[in-house]
């Protein structure tokens, strides 16, 4: 079972174009051995748990949420199984630590912040999707020297299926 | 897709009658519309899933481990979805808070701990599976005023089933 | 420094008897080399802060309160130090690792979750204020193998602060 | 009594210009009515720690450590109130959430990381210590829109002082 990060801004610094991208992705990348491993609420996280489930051979069980809150009532409507930590934004380190591959979206200060956390960790590929901001920024560049090559700057979806 | 908490020792607190109690347990319970949420170490949480993946319908993502530790490392083998933490003990809220309904076996105060958080979330219902102990104890009891008659005591796989 | 935890009753679990104990608590065990560390939140936990705030020769930084949410704007008015954690009642846990001891009073569910997380640090003592309900009544026993004698059933404030 | 946040590398990522300067830092920006809030390691985090121990004025309190694991043995040797926290990365949050200005310094993904996280926090200054690196590329920049002027490019102790 491959584990999928999705990170991405939630509502309202989640654009149209960015949650229509979320959408066609979602649906471009779920396979059968494949989970989506996200925060769980709305936005471009919402987007891509939404286009996963409208792909035909999709099963329950593929969509998990790390919430922030201790209860699943604010989880986004295309989350299989959500998990409510109760623990804030310390959840955004579970989903670094739990996905194989993580796609970021999105330029704001929330991106930035696991992008970082997911390089001291050292997952092997992260794709950066290029909507600007001071993350997309950071696409294709090394952050220090423990690591190299990980912020891989893509603008399609096909680029991010070379990495799947 | 119904939520199954598992609270119960590790190794070295967990009796081969636990153990094997565990894997019964497991493969009695698993069914295509459940998924089992657990510490994902050994002892007890290792056996329930090692029962659930012995049942001839098991399907992938069908055990989840919720682990204190930042990798998946020192997940028990029968863990299909691992869910490294990195938050060590606290994990153990997450079980409570993530699971609709709780298993809880074992007599030492790790468990004893997660039945009184469980207690504070007011779920629905908890079974202690009655094997000694401090936690045991207190199957059958109110712990306080705020909610009643939670804690069932189980000593059977049957009455465990009667309830989910 | 000393560092003194302790577990109660937020509002309104907290009886106008038990506060009055607390506050009397606070005043008694407050000295230069002894900080309290507690929730950071109303009933016994202000109780023995404002006790401690009222001794003559209190300093700044004697109590500090180890908030749930990730703002100090909930912390009560004598705590000196607010660290708010944002994440939930995992702080209890928090809690429990910084003290060197711990009093505990109350008898809800919150208070014998603690209390048996304590047990599994192996905190050397810890003083259980028998003002009834499940947490009191297990002062004195044993939660399980892995340790003796920790628990410490006190009615008076002169107990506690023997061992002190 | 005002909070001032420590961020930067620990051991083998804090040169010996950095820890300098850190040990530096903190006998200057000691004083009776502040308390250093810091990850309670080594590096960058125990030079300053040092330096405040080393102004004649210091008292019992003065260095906090917030701490990764659950226990203090990892403290460095200057944290005069260690709290073990057992989260461990994610407690770098809670530096950020009790802190009332921050003092960053280090070019890596982990102080990247943790601006990052105080931008979305929106606190009032961060001062950022030119050191070079990733982190360091930030200053004066802003990250996203929802905030503006946080991030304070410093080269020296007295701009650091200019903002206490």
């Amino acid at each position: 079972m491959k584990k999928i990060g999705i990170i991405g801004p939630n509502i309202p610094n989640c654009s149209k174009g960015l949650y229509d991208f979320g959408v066609e992705l979602g649906k471009e990348i779920a396979a059968p051995d494949r989970v989506i491993v996200c925060g769980g609420r709305g936005g471009f996280m919402e987007a891509v748990c939404r286009g996963v489930k409208q792909w035909p051979g999709t099963f329950d069980g593929q969509t998990i949420g790390i919430l922030p809150e201790d209860s699943d009532e604010n989880a986004n409507p295309y989350v299989d199984i959500a998990i409510p930590t109760g623990i804030g934004l310390a959840r955004n380190l579970i989903i670094i630590n739990t996905a194989d591959i993580i796609i970021a979206a999105g330029g704001g200060a929330g991106t930035l912040s696991e992008i970082a956390f997911a390089w001291q960790r050292y997952k092997k590929v992260l794709c950066i999707i290029a909507f600007g901001g001071s993350a997309a920024d950071l696409a294709g560049r090394d952050l220090d020297a423990r690591a190299s090559g990980l912020l891989i700057p893509v603008t399609t979806i096909d680029e991010v299926k070379s990495f799947l």
